[in-house]
């Protein structure tokens, strides 16, 4: 079954934190780098630099920060105010998800399988 | 502060319930025609359709049906089910929020005001 609840975190104009950036983020943490996260979720280079532009604008300290040079290129790494908001939105999607468990099956049954 | 938790269900394809679709519901519900609802919604009559045809086409049976012709033009109606999940997913969004507040406020705490 591919139901599935979506949290975004919105600061009122631009999703701050939500399924696809948790995702980069993982990807960058695990890859040390954004062309190598975005290549692992067919996303475009430019795609992801723009989703980790928006993340640092939202945030009052970045999520990502970039080194340039050295012998492999260019790397990134997730901050640890990074890695705590990602920690804390997987919490959230969890919290939610078991909360509202009830809820979110009644919706679900009345759902078409795509 | 304009801080939020948006909550979207999907069906693994396509949204088939979130912030603008429950907002759309409830005007459509208020209006009782989908082109007054569009307008309250600062929304285009096309856009209004597209979203009603999605949220129609991911349920086993339609969250609004219409009605042709009469005096006034066409009309449309919130159905029991739709009315059903539009209370259903504000419980979800309530729950949610209540009970990981202490994580949404820790995500809060570190945002940018818009």
């Amino acid at each position: 079954m591919d139901f599935k609840l979506k949290i975004r975190i919105s600061n009122g104009k631009d999703t701050a934190m939500g399924p696809g950036k948790a995702q980069l983020l993982e990807a960058i943490q695990e890859c040390g780098s954004i062309s190598k996260a975005a290549k692992k979720m067919n996303m475009s280079y430019r795609r992801a630099w723009e989703l980790v532009n928006i993340m640092n604008q939202c945030f009052k300290t970045p999520l990502v920060i970039t080194s340039h040079g050295g012998i492999h290129g260019g790397g990134a790494e997730v901050t640890p105010l990074g890695l705590s908001i990602l920690h804390t939105y997987r919490n959230i999607e969890a919290i939610s998800t078991s909360s509202a468990n009830q809820e979110l099956s009644s919706i679900f049954s009345h759902l078409v399988q795509s």
